[in-house]
C-alpha cells in the first residue's frame, strides 16, 4: 500500500488547495486568473485548468461572463412524493417553471400501461423547464390520464405547481416508484437548460399512484448536476 | 408551440431507431457500422457518431474490442441501509471487491465532527473498488472510528462485506442519511474503475448511525452511471 501523499495526482492537490480557497472567498467572488494560480502553486496552466474544470461541473464555481466565481451550494431536495414548488420554497430558493409544451399526445405503449389505459386513451403530456432563483435548473417532461383530468389543459396554468393544482382536484397522492441514473444532457436539452451538452445530469423517472393505487402520472425530469442534489434517508433492507 | 415532429432533431430520430434496433438484437450483439448505419437512415456519420455516444454513456451500448456491442441492463440497486454485496446477490449479479487500501488514518476536521471523535482519535479508512460480475463499477471509501472497531483492520476480509462484519460484531443498523449527486470522474477514479475520465458517475455521501444514534461511518461511494441506477419507493412529504 503506497502511502496517502503519493498518491494524490497533482490536479488533486491543485483542487484540493481551491477548495480552501473557495471557503475563503465566499459566494460569487472572482477566483484568480489561471496563470497566477499556477504560478503561486508551482504547476502548469494546464492543470489549474483541469482542477478548475472539476469545480465547475461539481458546482463548486461558476462562470460570470469572462471570469469564474465562487458558486452557490447546490440546491438539496428531498427524495419524496411532493411539489418541486414547494420543496424549493422550504429551502430559501424562488421557484419558477417555463412551459414548453402543454398538449393531448397518444401515449406510446409502454405509457399506456404505466398509466393502465384503454387503447385509444390519450394522456396530457406537459414539458415544463424547471428554474430555481431564475435560473433554468431541470427539466420536466409530465404525462397523466387525460380521462381522469378532462379540465387539465384548460384549467391549469403550467407555470405553476401541478401538484397543488391535482390535490385541489381531490386527488391524494400514495407512493411512487422513483429511478435515479444520471446521463449526459442532449443537445436539445442543453439548450433548453442553458448548459453543453456534455453537462452529467440527474434523470428521475417517476411513477406515481393515489391511495387507492390508481397511477396518477408518469415523469420524466432532469436536473443539472452543478446545480442539484437529492438526500434521503435510508433504513436497513430486509436483509440487513 | 411547435409539433412534435419538427422539435425532433435527426440525432434523436437515429437515437430512436437504434433504441429500437437494441431491443431487435438482444445483448451482446454487435450493431452495423457507422458507415452502414448512416447510409441506412440517411444521416451524416457525424450524427450516427453523436447517438452512439449518447446511448454509450447511457449505458445502452458497450465497447467490445474495436466493435460496439448491446449492453445488458443496468443494475438497478435500491437506496436502503444494507449491504452492497447482498443487494446484488438479490438481483442475480455476482457481487466482489478488491482493496485498494486498508489502513488508520487522522480524520479531518470535518470527519471528526461527523463521526462524533475527541482530538486524536484516528479513523480506519478502506478503499475498495466494487465489482458486479467481475465488472469494475463502484469506488468507495469508508471512514469508521478506529476506537469502536479496534480489530477491523486485523479481523476483516476487505474483499466481504464490511456490514456482515459488523452486525457480526454486534453492530445495529439505524438510519443513515444519504446525498446524491453525479460527478465526472477524476483521472485517478476512471483509470481504478476502467472508464474514461469524462464518464459521468453518481456520487453518494452516506453518514450511517446504530439504533442508538452513534454513528458507525461516513461512506463516499462513487457509481459509474452507466452501469448503475438507484430506485426508492417515494412518500407524499410533510407538506404534500
Amino acid at each position: 500500500m503506497v502511502s496517502r501523499e503519493a498518491r494524490q495526482p497533482k490536479y488533486r492537490v491543485v483542487a484540493d488547495h481551491l477548495d480552501r480557497l473557495l471557503g475563503e472567498l465566499g459566494e460569487g467572488a472572482a477566483i484568480p486568473a489561471e496563470r497566477e494560480l499556477a504560478s503561486r502553486l508551482a504547476v502548469s496552466r494546464e492543470t489549474v485548468r483541469q482542477a478548475v474544470q472539476q469545480l465547475l461541473v461539481a458546482g463548486r464555481l461558476r462562470r460570470q461572463g469572462r471570469g469564474t466565481v465562487v458558486a452557490g451550494p447546490k440546491i438539496c431536495q428531498p427524495l419524496e412524493l411532493g411539489s418541486y414548488t414547494e420543496a424549493l420554497r422550504e429551502r430559501g430558493h424562488r421557484p419558477g417553471r417555463r412551459a414548453v409544451s402543454a398538449e393531448l399526445a397518444a401515449p406510446s405503449e409502454e405509457l399506456r400501461a404505466e398509466l393502465d389505459l384503454a387503447t385509444g386513451d390519450s394522456v396530457v403530456h406537459l414539458e415544463r423547464v424547471l428554474l430555481a432563483d431564475d435560473l433554468a435548473v431541470g427539466l420536466e417532461d409530465t404525462y397523466l390520464p387525460a380521462g381522469r383530468f378532462p379540465r387539465l389543459l384548460t384549467e391549469f396554468d403550467p407555470a405553476e405547481s401541478l401538484y397543488a393544482y391535482l390535490r385541489g382536484a381531490g386527488v391524494r397522492f400514495g407512493e411512487a416508484l422513483e429511478r435515479i441514473e444520471t446521463v449526459l444532457a442532449a443537445p436539445r436539452e442543453a439548450m433548453l437548460l442553458e448548459t453543453n451538452p456534455s453537462a452529467p445530469m440527474l434523470l428521475l423517472n417517476r411513477r406515481s399512484l393515489d391511495t387507492d393505487g390508481r397511477p396518477i402520472e408518469r415523469v420524466r425530469s432532469l436536473f443539472r448536476g452543478d446545480r442539484f442534489s437529492f438526500v434521503t434517508t435510508l433504513r436497513p433492507g430486509s436483509m440487513s
